[in-house]
């Protein structure tokens, strides 16, 4: 119902009214694109990481995963090539002093005041602090602005300490930092965020193959999680923005509001980064094969941002649509990813239906994300869970008293079926691995 | 059977050989005390995390989660008092240069070259970095040396958008990051590290009965995950060590191999933070009690350490004992733990044993983390399991392939029962929940 520019601003009242997302040091004015995840923000920040997981390692055998650390020896950011690489171009206001990237300035005139602007210099990316009591040029360390170099220098170690064989992988999620120059789009592009990796280490030869299917694999997981595909596609890199260490790489673009963008990479990074690491350490990084051979694996990295992936599942999730001469808001998530798998309600505060109410709620407990609530008329009580994306509102009602049975209110079609009480745990879980996404979403023009 | 020290180096060894614990940038020579979470360590680390937040978020009403950035306005720790306040006083040796902690230090010469020593000076234990492009002091940002402080000032936020009421609690899992002069003991003190925090907010008046009540509560989590009562004390702080914020703190501790030592605090913040946020901020940051009256709330605080619980574990989950004149190393992990919860085998490579277990590792994979393997002898493969601490072993041996039961051999007691397949899942589950400690663990003297 509501277009483009008025839906991010809606979705991010929403966010915040709901403890979904918050910005971060809010009282003090905010922090610059920082921001905070809320109690039902990090349920559902949850629920996506825990998704990616399940998918990537513990559904396969030939995946692990692994938490490296986010400070990293300072030769490490040497020999990926970052502290020469990991910069933009940026030009200074000579009048105002205001910085800004060159590409996104036309022109030789500030875009602002219209003074003169500097030549362009390179700034890095890479925030650096020190470690140890001395702040000296020994002692700086950077936050790591990637996790994947994590997992190129524990290469040998995973692989021998596993008995990997190739082709395997090695997967991460965690925490990287970028000193972006325009960060911006609320959670879409952050100085601190958070990554999904792997590294699929391939034998030469085999990873263009590789790539194309982890192309199709990753694409499909965001389908498979809800994401409309009419608001996806892959867009292949051209030669000038491939980054230092890849010889092709395909972008997973969602239509934001904001416009088609990035969520996910798949790069072929060749071994580049492995022999980089060998040449500055002086190790060994490679792979006795059984015919005796010694190889350098290629690596083909699914590298996706779980804050984005997290903004484009609620984007495509969010939709207006007239109910009894109202507007209904409500999040179409996923089941899996909803931060409340199940509203339990007694229509009425009497007649012993809250005790019933809390009395299923402990049932349903070990199972799922269970969320009780008595307050105002069932009716509000619906369209708060709702706009939280809760796929099921179960509600204790007189007949309930009789029979033991119950109503489940499905959030997107707001139809209610009778389940008896001892088999909702059953239904519910039912209903959760039949979820599709309704034919019946209003179409909306995007940008 | 082995003592102390040598029984941490062990641990220590045992940690990277099998893929649990790697030192960070090893092949750069490492960092000094940051590690690297391997494939199995990241699944025990995962497991333990989950356990908290099962216990103090999704089986409780009172407690909800937050996840807060890394990143904050330098005010927030203007305002908690940590940049007046969190140091080390640290002294110099004007010889050799080297530094160290003033309270390490007797005498006043310097104890690796008998040089002369500076005066005490105040070290700022927080790490500090520049956000933005220009590096000024405007742009300073620190890494947070505590998560504590994202939750205190989103309390408004958190309590408004999900209408807690007090007694309620905000739990927070995440990194932090504070610049120890002395850092050691393997994963004990680290640079970086993981917190698991709960700040939970009561009437003053309350909080006394609140603080020994969280303190009951989490030493009995250690203990039912596990964890020997007689390895673990409660030590009340003594009015000299009390942080700047605390009225009373009582540490959950145990008896590492290099001494007693903190696995978690539980600290009485009172009003400190909340009070001083407002001040520095000019925003409320109270509760409207239903009778009208605005109330500061004070607040109990557990904070445990994850890297140090998972240290923990695995200590005192660390054994030998002898098995037919060969020494076995066991990890004696509660089944929740585990990084692997059911080993695979197939007892001989033919005889259609291989395809006959790789069917139900299938069938386990979905409901354990499950682990396949078939080289070397049964026997070697138990021991590996053994030395990871997988509690369940499955073996498809031939008459497996009469009658469709396989045998299940206990890490604990070594021994075997016939299962059918059909019956595996829910046999596993029942282990699992009335898993317990064995009685005939080895005694140790430790230190």
């Amino acid at each position: 119902m509501s277009r483009a520019p008025e839906k991010m601003e809606k979705l991010v009242s929403l966010c915040k009214r709901r403890g979904i997302i918050f910005q971060s040091s809010e009282i003090y004015g905010g922090l610059s694109s920082c921001w905070d995840y809320g109690p039902l923000g990090i349920e559902m920040k949850r629920n996506l990481k825990e998704a990616w997981w399940q998918k990537v390692v513990r559904e396969r055998k030939d995946i692990v995963g692994l938490d490296a650390s986010i400070f990293m020896h300072s030769k490490v950011w040497e020999a990926s090539g970052h502290v020469e690489s990991f910069s933009d171009p940026m030009v200074d206001c000579r009048a105002c002093r205001r910085r800004f990237r060159a590409d996104d300035v036309e022109g030789d005139r500030c875009p602002i005041c219209g003074g003169e602007l500097t030549d362009t210099r390179q700034f890095n990316l890479m925030f650096k602090t020190f470690m140890g009591p001395v702040e000296e040029d020994s002692a700086v360390v950077y936050l790591r602005p990637e996790t994947a170099q994590g997992i190129f220098v524990n290469f040998v170690n995973v692989q021998q300490s596993m008995r990997m064989k190739l082709p395997f992988g090695i997967a991460q999620i965690g925490k990287a930092f970028r000193n972006e120059i325009t960060p911006g789009n609320f959670i879409f592009r952050t100085r601190e965020f958070e990554q999904m990796e792997i590294e699929y280490f391939v034998v030469p030869g085999t990873d263009e193959e590789w790539h194309r299917r982890w192309i199709e694999e990753r694409l499909q997981w965001y389908i498979d999680l809800g994401l409309r595909e009419d608001r996806l596609r892959l867009r292949p890199h051209g030669e000038n923005e491939l980054a230092h260490y890849a010889k092709s790489c395909v972008d997973i673009e969602y239509l934001f509001p904001f416009g088609w963008a990035e969520l996910e990479g798949i790069a072929n990074r060749t071994d580049y980064d492995l022999r980089r690491h060998s040449e500055y350490s002086g190790r060994r990084l490679d792979y006795y094969e059984e015919s005796s051979k010694r190889i350098v694996p290629y690596v083909i990295e699914p590298s996706g941002g779980v804050d984005r992936a997290l903004l484009a599942f609620l984007v495509d999730a969010y939709d207006e649509e007239e109910v009894r001469g109202e507007v209904r808001v409500v999040l179409r998530l996923h089941p899996k990813l909803a931060p409340i798998t199940v509203g339990v309600f007694p229509l009425v505060r009497r007649d012993g239906m809250p005790e019933k109410a809390l009395e299923i709620e402990e049932i349903l407990r070990p199972h799922f994300n269970v969320f009780y609530d008595e307050k105002d008329s069932i009716g509000r009580r619906y369209r708060r869970m709702d706009e939280v994306g809760t796929p099921y509102g179960v509600t204790v009602d007189s007949q309930t008293m009789q029979d033991d049975t119950v109503t489940v209110r499905d959030r997107d079609s707001m139809e209610q079926e009778r389940v008896h009480i001892r088999e909702l745990v059953e239904y519910i879980r039912d209903q959760i691995s039949s979820w599709r996404r309704p034919e019946h979403i209003t179409e909306e023009v995007w940008v």
